[in-house]
């Protein structure tokens, strides 16, 4: 008789702040004996951290060796990562892959979710995203009724950034890093300056907002993000 | 002496599954003495709803008899609602706004919030909002790398909702209800009707997943989504 498989979670913990995991993942979180997280190059574990204080010593860890930017040359890393999950998975034991922000709104788990769903019993717990993370933290809102929401990395390009923000009531702009010079560019370009707020890893103990013309560029980090919110702004 | 005021919460409280509420939304929940929420024409008090569990009988309840659709008209309700929350402020008690989905994107606590934040002390905690919940369980990513994802209400015209679209590499087109022959109009046109995917009350007791070319025009709820993978579907 053949062992039941396990399930894969993909398991949203939110930008940061560890109280802003869902009941839900929480839930996952404490009952999986196996959890696996993107250990980055820099050998930072991010994920890792903000759940720092739920793990118990008996929880088997699956660091995952994953570079920074995903590109076709990232695919054997998630080969392997894949592979060490099936392991567990095909032994019968859940395992919960920690997910930063939400596990289907850029990030990682993608990758691995393409190369097992259709393997094994698979399910999805959304998480907080940084946007509406940043939001909250900033005090303003994003959205009012008929406004459209564009959500942009700034790794595009900048006529690409300008065109988008063309039609878009309210935008977000996120992995600023060292693109941040460009943005600011094409944001004082199309009008937006002025309406662009800044914020640096919402939610964590090292948050930090400052007024946007005080950011220095070349101290942006990846965890950094603009928003811009709609025109509507103070509607009553 | 003056009392210190109480302290104003936009708790959301995610888009339906009370356990996709986060571990600190449920914290201030539990704490406070007053809750407010929308109290829709219709008699459906949907937020309550989500968090009936967990509320004790000794809560202060404000429902807010609040129209489904904000226009200039609505002015009035909010004034009433806000001046009945600050009643409670101003006698230093803490209250929580229920929000579904997230409090800054769309939904009506903007209106409160815009009409009390300056007078007391408020935090937004930011929740589960209805695009992520939905992208979870149609069990599809949204956006890889370089994506925009652009977010808009079914509500704008065919031809703003045509050229919106003409930009994003994912899009969530929400608040469907007696929109949705429209839209599916604008998505044949656009090439994008193929890609589409639909689903009405995600992590609600009541939700469900149709294939798109299956959905009765006439029987589309309000609370009904359609999502647009980006083009970059199944990237490994």
């Amino acid at each position: 008789m053949t062992q039941p498989s396990g399930r894969l979670y993909g398991l949203g913990i939110g930008p940061g702040d560890p109280e802003l995991l869902t009941l839900k993942a929480y839930r996952i979180l404490k009952s999986v004996p196996v959890i696996a997280y993107p250990s980055l190059e820099s050998g930072k574990v991010l994920a890792r951290a903000i759940v720092a204080d739920y793990l118990s010593d008996d929880k088997i860890e699956i660091p995952m060796p994953l570079p920074f930017s995903v590109e076709r040359s990232s695919q054997p890393y998630y080969d392997i990562a894949a592979e060490k999950i099936a392991v567990h998975l095909s032994a019968g034991q859940d395992v919960a892959v920690l997910c930063e922000g939400d596990p289907f709104l850029y990030g990682s788990f993608m990758y691995i979710f393409n190369r097992l769903s259709a393997r094994f019993p698979t399910e999805v717990v959304p998480g907080i995203s940084s946007t509406l993370a940043s939001a909250a933290a900033l005090g303003v809102p994003i959205t009012y009724r008929n406004d459209v929401l564009s959500i942009m990395p700034a790794t595009l390009s900048a006529e690409i950034l300008s065109d988008r923000l063309a039609v878009a009531d309210a935008a977000v702009i996120i992995k600023l890093g060292r693109h941040f010079a460009k943005v600011r560019d094409v944001l004082k370009e199309r009008g937006l300056w002025e309406r662009a707020l800044y914020i640096e890893r919402a939610t964590m103990p090292n948050q930090r907002i400052v007024p946007i013309a005080e950011v220095e560029p070349g101290e942006v980090p990846y965890w950094a993000l603009i928003l811009i919110p709609s025109q509507w702004k103070g509607e009553v």
